[in-house]
């Protein structure tokens, strides 16, 4: 039969997932000889068993077996109608759910317990104020009973003694208010509150298993990602009272400054007085440092404790204690919840002090919490309405005064800071999408043109915001219930989605120098290397500063827009034969040269993919509202019912051989500018987008070897996209005309899984990750089990047929550091991702490499 | 050094692939004593080599060493002044391309050798003649010279001697004639006609190997699905003479009747004449019978020949044979070309004669042709011209007058035969198009409405015909240049894609004895099922008859159309709540109940797999033209950027459970109601279509499980289609919660290449067939390296999880016999395609089964 109790005392045959994190804290501290209350667990194998029926057989056993044991170390008995043994019973998941779940106090108490305990401590109002406390507690947590019955209770009884603390109630009234709570309990559920102590034991463990399927907990772990079959444990311990007189009290601590990082003393105590008071506000906290003159003793012992917990767990504690008479109780401990920059100053200082490994630093720094540096916040301590939530679309906050077109952006742009707001964007808001801080769409989802575009440029986004709506003649705009005009000052939170009427405080971002320090560590630790998807030479330099070793994407569609260009584009488009596409391209081969010669220049000495033309022509062309009769028949012509499976990417490229001549031209002539100017060849790999047959490479590279031989000896790669099944499934015919192969994580998930993100985000894929069908959104993290699975065969046939093949992933899975740890696994050589991302890659491949050597990653705060 | 050239009577390391059809049939009839001109075969590997240069290295030494032998066995020599030895050179492919390559006969003629042979002949009119072809043919084929020119200067000469026919020339006149030619000759050229023989055959057999690369072999080529790259042999042949006088002749044969598969005389024969003059149709040929009293030794011998070949061969032979002063010469012996009627009666007829096996019988048919007998044909002997040219939408012949629109089809139908014509068709016109004997659109792919319904009903259509336009209120069409109104008669070949103004001859669907015997041997050959995808108990009896052993696919969208069905459908989508949508589920309940109860009655004894609502909503809403304000929000709510990889099939039955629910409710429903009132419980297989995630079909088969659960106590099976790559990748949870498989190819094919078929159909994947990127079209045959081996991964992967997986295959593949004998290799356990194509499904898996145990399957008239 399975064991489902441990003591604090005992070894267990499971960490945190038997125990919990509470229930793991508490039985380190017992091991280690820090003054913890004595109590067991109930393990999360009970909880899982419990879920959909009764609690397992021989837990009741077990419980009372422990239970006799908490007796004989407390020499107190659970029910003893004079010294009753008092516990509670205090949920704790394997993950931090903090408050979500249920925690009751005082078990063991009832009509005559109360009185032996009062007798007992010489202490009445304590006694009968645990009572009553546990009436309620157990009330609602068991038997669903609104809390509002007994707090009205309360009031009446302070109106009635004309005051209006609690502290101010005798023990006579306390013994009233008892009498007032139990009436409530026998009206809410028609029977007596029960006075066996064992039978408040058996039922408070049931509410708190139950506790977690509860509405709030549930959405918790949706929001967190958590799964919703681990389960929690529950954690029975003796009750400690800080709140016996003026030797007790009770506090929380961390061991560093969770802001900051920087080390010194950050806490709150309360003298005479229990958890729960700190948590309902009736009293003000003092500092930790007042402790130190009221309890000095105790003090001094809980400084050490805190050394003895950082030293044991090397990492920062979040500490709750209780003093009861003097003596110290430690009630939990945690790897505090910190900022980034302070999870980045506590590494640093903990590597100095020699306490910790620069591996271990590494490892402990969650690569997602680093955007936070690299972006403006909402100051965390504003306080804010949101007006709306929209789709977070491109990390960071911005404010400025709301413009609805793209001229009045860029116009407006010079002198004050502005938030554009559209129905949705296109290539023609560019210079407006540039000029402003922010970018707020009402359609269009997370690969919306607007979506794209501001990740590429690091700009917040929030796009779908479909509580928007514009009325752009009256140059108004209505947000939720409220009417906006032109000029009026919104806020909005790329990373969350939000829209907040009115301006709200931003923290701008900090690379400070711990980050770069640790940056530095990774790069010396990781295999992966790290590229950016870049299009332009600013992007370029800017993926430089972060870090970047190449450019792993340069999509060259963009380059096809601009005032002076499109036009060109469109004639290429709607020309009745190849010598008319022709006689357009050679006026926009030029313009292509400019744009690789200062890409190139950026990135000197560093590989550069570019990507040929991919996207569908019609996208180069005007709505069809806007357009002419004949450009609306080409329109009709180049329409498509599905285009992210119809002429794009290569099927383009064979059907009009003369746009990526063109395309190769400019970029061979390119580099040999660069090269002639500089004396450095430019490390050109030029990428053929959407292969899915052998034979559609082969020929493409025999076109890209024909033009570059043409112009002259410059040396290049010539690869290809893999981001078709099919092409994952015959890499290793590809492979032989392939010198690289760039996994395209979004399209290849696309296909793979049959998902439209444009039609699955705020859709179908929104209602499967709310009703947890999918844990989590694929086009985030990678699918690894599916879409990695292609991969890994990809990565197999294709290097069974070339060994030296050149491997990279350039999907916006590259920036995700789960992906990025996936890829290392994979055997990938590179990962690139959007530049503001670089950083964020540059540590989780280092955190992968040491995964890889069996280090394991602890999350910080988890 | 490779050897190049072989002896028609030397064994040769290789068959049809090295020595091409006709080299290998003449070198096998001269093992055999059957009588031969003496000759010899130069390879398709000295093709292939020179194909992008010179002929290979050896090549002439080999050449010069053959013909050496073939003078010594002949006793002339090769230039010989006095008496020279003659030969052809003809081309030969190891697949038959009639017409397409270049010949020249006569090699060896020179000035001197045409009098020598004159005198060796004592007919100089013979052998003038013979040189002015040589000159000729030499001319056009060697040097590219314009054949008017030669044909003009023989016009003439017949006008300047008054007569209009080539035999009333003497001898004289064609010396006159032969300087004429040798003038054109050197004008084109600047050249004098060569001389020397040897220069002569060298430069012949280049331009035969050059001939590979003509225009019209490459259209062929492409038009039959024949490789670019695996060149012609070439065979150089002593030549025989049938024009020397009344003890010469020339003629064609068949071993039995092409047509009709009849044993008996089945021939034409030329007495004194060469093969070219039946060609060039100057003189009108005899049957063959009239031989028998012209040249009785030498047609004895013929039909001794006949029947050796024909038992040698085991099918039915077409022959080429000339008489040379009463000695017979076979010049070719090749399976003859035949209608399915034929090929099924000579193989019956062969079996009953003890020529050849069952299974022998039933690996000579060509599974593609028996459409042909399933479907009315254009009369092969009716001539027409073609007005314009559409898609092959589905198959068979179909004439009857225009209607523009279904209420009209419906009416006039009634009364005559009519071809609806449509820009393109919509659930609403359904009533027209089953009372249209023909179906033509203007738009829409090989999956678009029409088609899929046309297909489905066995009605011809021809679609995405763009040459054709409509005025549908002057109730007008305009067919390339021809204007029509409606009552105008056309007709229509959805085998082809023709669109024939006026009425064109059809020839009957003939299901004869022959066939059903075929394939009655057929079935007891065959492993894998047939079954049939069919909506509805008329297309469930249909099925039947043709030989399904189920239903694979029974697609449950149809039954929301129709004028009573689709407003309540419309209902349930407007609804704004699950409740709205329950009560219109409701009423949809018993119509959709009475349509199973239908097929369950049609297919009592065998399984019917039904699929679940699978199309995006929006299908089912009118056009936003046409709809209300409200439908138009909804419309546009539902909108799709890629419909295909949208909210459809499962991910619509997890959103909108009640709908999966009401459909599961009626499938219980009917199949108990079925049970009562005929005693047998019909096989229902309830399928969930488009499932990627294991999770999906675990919440899916939970619902389904609970539904009939309610209901009753009827057994299912309950299955998922796979069809997206995902499912293929992870087939192995996926079939945890399966009972079955069914492959949906059309869609896995449209995923895992990232093919939208409608937009690829016509536009890219046309250019790709004809630009020869892909050699076939996938969404015809199945693309077995690529989708097949995501299909090999899911079947391993399926089995290793569920060893009794049931594994079947429902996509439009199951109809085409490469892909049938794909999967019963692959070990699926049936295969379900359209009810008109059941039978080729059989034949075609027999003919699996027997590749399987080591027969070949030999193409009739390959």
């Amino acid at each position: 039969m399975a064991t489902y109790v441990y003591s604090f005392d005992e070894p267990a045959p499971g960490g945190r997932e038997l125990l919990g994190g509470k229930g793991v804290g508490l039985a380190e501290m017992t091991q280690l000889g820090i003054p913890v209350p004595a109590g067991f667990t109930i393990t999360t194998d009970a909880s899982r068993a419990a879920m959909s029926g009764p609690v397992p057989e021989g837990l009741d056993a077990e419980v009372d077996e422990h239970l006799a044991r908490l007796e004989q170390s407390s020499g107190k008995r659970f029910g003893d109608p004079d010294d009753p043994l008092l516990v509670s019973v205090r949920s704790g998941a394997a993950v931090s759910m903090p408050g979500m779940m249920d925690t009751i106090l005082n078990l063991g108490l009832n009509d005559v317990a109360v009185e032996g305990l009062a007798r007992a401590t010489g202490n009445a109002r304590f006694a009968r104020d645990s009572y009553r406390r546990l009436i309620q507690m157990y009330g609602e947590v068991v038997d669903g009973i609104d809390g509002h019955r007994f707090e009205r209770s309360l009031a009446d009884l302070k109106a009635k003694r004309g005051t209006s603390q609690d502290t101010d109630l005798t023990a006579d009234d306390l013994a009233e208010l008892i009498e007032s709570y139990k009436r409530t309990y026998r009206d809410e559920t028609g029977d007596e509150f029960p006075q066996d102590a064992r039978e408040q034991l058996r039922r408070a463990v049931r509410a708190v298993f139950d506790s977690w399927e509860n509405p709030r907990a549930q959405v918790y772990r949706r929001a967190h990602g958590i799964p919703d079959d681990i389960g929690t444990a529950v954690n029975v311990v003796q009750m400690v009272f800080g709140n016996k007189g003026d030797d007790c009290g009770t506090g929380v601590c961390f061991t560093r400054d969770p802001s900051t990082g920087e080390q010194g003393l950050y806490g709150e105590f309360l003298a005479n007085a229990q958890g729960e008071d700190v948590v309902a506000g009736i009293r003000t906290p003092e500092p930790l440092e007042a402790m130190e003159s009221r309890l000095p003793d105790a003090f001094r012992q809980l400084l050490d404790t805190m050394r003895r917990l950082e030293e044991h767990y090397r990492d920062i504690q979040d500490i709750e204690f209780t003093v009861e008479e003097g003596a110290l109780y430690l009630l939990q401990t945690r790897s505090a919840k910190r900022t980034a920059a302070a999870a980045l100053k506590a590494a640093v200082d903990m590597v100095d002090d020699g306490l910790i490994t620069r591996d271990e630093a590494i490892a402990r720094i969650d690569p997602a919490q680093l955007d936070q540096l690299l972006h403006p916040m909402l100051d965390p301590r504003a306080s804010y309405a949101v007006a709306a939530q929209g789709l977070n679309a491109s990390p960071g906050a911005a404010c400025g005064v709301i413009v609805f077109d793209a001229d009045t952006a860029a116009d407006r742009g010079e002198r004050e800071d502005v938030i554009l707001v559209r129905w949705e964007t296109t290539p023609d808001d560019i210079h407006g999408m540039i000029a402003a801080k922010g970018i707020l769409t009402v359609h269009g989802g997370m690969t919306s043109h607007a979506a794209v575009v501001a990740r590429g440029m690091g700009t917040p986004c929030v796009a779908g915001c479909e509580d928007l709506s514009l009325d752009l003649k009256a140059r108004t705009a209505r947000i939720g219930d409220q009417d906006l005009r032109e000029g009026d000052v919104i806020t909005i939170d790329g990373g969350t989605g939000r829209v907040i009427v009115g301006a709200v405080d931003l923290v701008p971002p900090r690379i400070n120098e711990d980050f770069q320090t640790v940056l530095a560590w990774a790069d010396d630790v990781r295999r992966l290397k790290v590229r950016a998807n870049a299009d332009t030479p600013d992007d370029a330099a800017r993926a430089r500063e972060f870090g970047a070793e190449g450019i792993g994407l340069c999509r060259t569609e963009h380059m096809f827009f601009g005032d002076e260009r499109l036009p060109v584009m469109q004639e290429m488009i709607m020309a009745r034969d190849e010598e008319g596409r022709r006689r357009a391209l050679d006026r926009l081969l030029p313009m292509q040269q400019a744009d690789f010669e200062g890409i190139f220049e950026a990135m000197a000495g560093l590989p550069v993919t570019i990507r040929l033309l991919d996207p569908p022509l019609h996208e180069f062309l005007p709505a069809p509202e806007e357009a002419s009769e004949e450009m609306r028949a080409r329109i009709r012509q180049l329409q498509e019912a599905n285009p992210m499976l119809g002429t794009r990417g290569c099927r383009l490229g064979l059907q009009f051989p003369e746009i990526y001549e063109m395309q190769v031209r400019a970029i061979v002539r390119a580099a040999r500018a660069v090269q002639d100017r500089t004396g450095d060849a430019p490390l050109v790999e030029i990428m053929h987008p959407l292969v899915g047959f052998a034979e559609e490479l082969r020929r493409l590279r025999e076109l890209t070897v024909a033009v570059a031989a043409e112009e002259n000896d410059v040396e290049y790669l010539c690869g290809t996209m893999i981001e078709l099944p099919r092409a994952c499934i015959r890499a290793d015919e590809i492979a032989e005309h392939a010198d690289f192969f760039s996994f395209g994580t979004n399209d290849l998930t696309q296909t793979a899984l049959g998902f439209s993100r444009d039609d699955a985000e705020g859709k179908f894929l929104t209602h499967y990750l709310h009703e947890r069908v999918l844990d989590t959104n694929p086009f985030e993290h990678l699918d690894e089990s599916g879409v990695g699975d292609l991969m890994r065969i990809a990565v197999e046939r294709g290097r069974s047929a070339k060994e030296s093949l050149k491997l990279g992933i350039c999907g916006e899975h590259g920036g995700d550091p789960a992906s990025v740890a996936f890829c290392h696994d994979l055997g990938l050589d590179y990962v690139s991702c959007s530049p503001f991302r670089v950083p964020l890659a540059r540590l989780a491949a280092a955190q992968a490499a040491l995964a890889e050597r069996g280090a394991t990653y602890v999350a910080a705060g988890g």
